[in-house]
């Protein structure tokens, strides 16, 4: 047996599957305990949302093709991975005004684990000399609906890809294309993202990209620590430099706590691989992070520390580039530029860890990634923070 | 038997149903001739919308719970509630453009007989120093999707109620939950509104309302008549001013007609309670609006007497505060403070009068909470009308 | 056997067909081979858009009621009418920024063969004096959902008409109703278009409109030749200006062409009938376009030849003003003012040549029209682009 194929949307063929569930009786194969379920989501700010639901048998996560290909939540045992947003998501992008002229509609659709920033833009919003919006909060990915969907299963080695084609694109404007697989295994606790984004334009195209991955309760809560193989670290604004003694880990709630972000760079391996750790207060439960350096050279930490009503989370955000206004990103030099046709990729692995074993055997591996004593400034470097 | 109730909707435990129907054999009991029904509008501006239908056998309306609960259209035997909008209802938000540059999308959507108007803001479109619009036109909850709707009913009473949940919500911003009941009774020719308003966060709410309560023909026509017990009234501009005189009746449809708004406070009983009455010309019909100037201390009018094709409808408005800009509002001590986890409770009450005699009553209630001889200003008081 | 006629969408009845099928048996009548199918297209930006698609044998196309009764493609044989967008629709309005505040948001939807520009405005986005938008790119028509959608076949002589009714109307602004008949014929290889614009208000209404027809591959190739009887022409830019000289034969794809127009007027019969003709470059296939210069008094021509994935296409332009700024459009007299009730007609004929036979007859009756040498100006002249 070898792996079969559902396409479960293709515009171009006019195929469009409402609903399926498909498991070791529909793969073949000897893998068992496995399921991938689609569906379309209904009532409130939901309705219309399609969303793919991987079930290993371990681990339980659910994609939104709707919503660029995000992942809503994952969970393994008791350990749920995800954050508890003022917004019940998630949010079909019929009810996110991301155009709004102050551009900050992204947030009445931000409620996912992971929600990719970007393609042409991310960051705050940026406007016009006459003030008018031009890029809005975060870009557009996370509201553009895969005009493709493929799941692939091998019923041998359990073996499930899920994979969505999603366009950002404009008559002339960018036209790029995000392809995403998530891939993970029948009885495994871990997941990881290939993304490739294409620029399908003739002319060349600019990228920004930065992965937001929100956590909240229960794995956040005070006591929580964060562990990466530190290199540099600086705070964004003076509000994130009064907390820098304690940057990696995390406090209590505190209404109306104003959100502290630090810009970082980490350590890698010689192939460029490093890895961050989550883990609650106890250590007895935590997340690890995987990625390249060399495809995402900074790491951010968000922490926005409100009670759980206005959201109590924290974002690890691997970056291609900092979340300033794209244009002193591009100043900076670090907007990327794909030839007409070229193509990056970016790999990400997510694996949850529902016992203290797996935190230690991650704390580990990360402390042998810390190779040098790191850099922490008390200010931004010339260059990391738009003035 | 005690009640039943039906959850319609829950995104939090996975529930829809999209096609439903009540009645006396669901219900159980004694009670006869009623009907819920729930279907999901299709095709053109409503493609999308869900409704719910009760019948009480004497009154007919329709609930919008896509429209943040707002109330459709009611009848009665031959009485019809409601208004021809130039717009044809009802519209879903994801054709109202609510956050255009210029602040007046929510027009795209108004056609109901009454939606809320607020909760964050009413009133004109607000803008930033740099122009950009931060309040669009009578706020957003009347596009905001219910997460949660219920139908309960009592077969022995005959009591119906229907409940929905709407948000308001976005992270760093305001965190407000509208939860709308209404409450009908087999037989019945009223309804009652009973909304509480809470605020979900942890930091202070703010909160404006306004209900639009719109009629049209038939009941509104040349010769119709407005009453209520009023203790003061303001124009809102000088074109309001030149109708003064006749701000309480109606005349003839006029092309070009510029609408009027007057600003009004009504007397009310020892616990608050107050009353309006829109009656036809001969008198022969009306409806009764009684709500609770505790709750909502201002009562304002609008008339819009275009001929049919451009909407010919007056506005019966309670209201919490006043439709200026919030700013002003603010300004003025208008804009309600709710603390952490705090509610407010609104109660409304409509009855359609079919027949003279109710319309006599509805009358004579009303000159009862006359007590004193009106106030009319032929300007508005300072902090009455923002400048 | 008289024409049938079946009612797929009527809000005010509460009327919306999902799917079906019409046919000869369905029709009854002698006439044979032709089907049309109405279905709603789903995943994607397409999802929830109705298609109409209507085979007559020999000519198949789509239409789009969701999209403003748009006409999304059209084929004979191997000759394939429409483009390659770098959207890829049909786009449904949810996901069409339209009054994002630079205006430009209506190119997310932009992919059809026929898109209507207008009713109350079309052109570059137009800003108030504080830089806020107005006026979209190209209008508000092409987004709007029909409220009503009909079908009527003469089984007996296999005429075949799709009417809808859409609504460009909101309260205190222009309310215009747009009614479009499509009508071809069982084995036609032609369809017309019969589009009547009504003033709904008591008020004047103002009208600008515009039919972008857009062709691209197959069809448009390097030495595609457009023939028009020409009257009069001028290039919109400098940049067109340069292009003066072949302004009506098409070369190779160039990455990053900047886009040309040209305004031209048109030679016509003694009706005011006129017509285009797009041909290949060896003269074996073509599609004719009619309309009548009284009713259609302008031509523009669009080319944008850039390669192929970020759009290689030319619009071919029947229009009733010039797409300036709707303020210049006015100054020059060209938006047009329908009285209170009021309708305007517009016909539009397109014909395909799956052979060089047409393509020689249409090129005949076009030489026949060419009346005069036509006047060639080598900048606009006064009052036809906007300083």
């Amino acid at each position: 047996v070898t792996a079969k194929t559902w396409l479960l949307t293709d515009v171009e063929r006019d195929i469009y599957i409402d609903q399926i569930e498909l498991g070791p009786r529909e793969a073949g194969g000897s893998a068992q305990g496995y399921s991938v379920r689609k569906r379309r989501l209904r009532g409130g700010l939901r309705d219309g949302v399609d969303a793919v639901e991987v079930d290993t048998g371990a681990l339980r996560f659910t994609l939104l093709p709707t919503r660029g290909m995000g992942l809503w939540r994952a969970e393994a045992g008791s350990l749920r991975l995800g954050w508890s947003s003022p917004v019940r998501g998630p949010v079909h992008p019929q009810f996110v005004p991301l155009m709004e002229p102050a551009g900050l509609g992204w947030l009445s659709g931000f409620d996912e684990l992971l929600v990719r920033c970007g393609l042409e833009s991310m960051g705050p919003p940026q406007f016009d000399d006459d003030g008018r919006l031009v890029h809005p909060l975060h870009g557009r990915i996370a509201n553009q609906s895969a005009h493709r969907v493929e799941v692939a299963i091998d019923g041998d080695t359990g073996e499930i890809a899920v994979t969505g084609v999603v366009d950002e694109a404009r008559l002339f404007h960018n036209k790029l294309r995000l392809t995403s697989t998530v891939r993970t295994r029948a009885g495994g606790t871990s997941l990881t993202i290939t993304d490739e984004v294409t620029n399908l334009s003739a002319r060349p195209g600019e990228l920004e990209l930065l992965y937001h991955i929100n956590l909240g309760r229960p794995l956040l809560e005070p006591g929580a620590k964060l562990s990466v193989p530190l290199a540099a670290l600086a705070p964004r604004t003076p509000r994130a430099a009064e907390g820098l003694a304690e940057w990696d880990s995390y406090g209590p709630a505190e209404p109306g706590f104003a959100e502290q972000v630090y810009f970082t760079q980490l350590h890698a391996d010689a192939e460029g691989q490093t890895r961050a750790l989550l883990r609650n207060a106890r250590g007895s439960q935590g997340v690890s992070l995987r990625f390249n350096t060399r495809q995402l050279p900074w790491f951010v930490v968000w922490k926005s520390l409100e009670p759980d009503e206005d959201g109590y989370v924290t974002g690890l955000e691997p970056a291609l580039n900092l979340p300033n206004s794209r244009s002193f990103e591009k100043q900076q030099g670090r907007v990327a530029v794909l030839a007409p046709g070229a193509a990056v990729r970016f790999d990400l692995e997510l694996e949850l860890h529902a016992s203290p074993t797996g935190v230690e055997r991650a704390q580990q591996a990360i402390d042998q990634l810390q190779a040098a004593r790191p850099i922490i400034h008390d200010r931004p470097p010339q260059g990391w923070t738009a003035p």
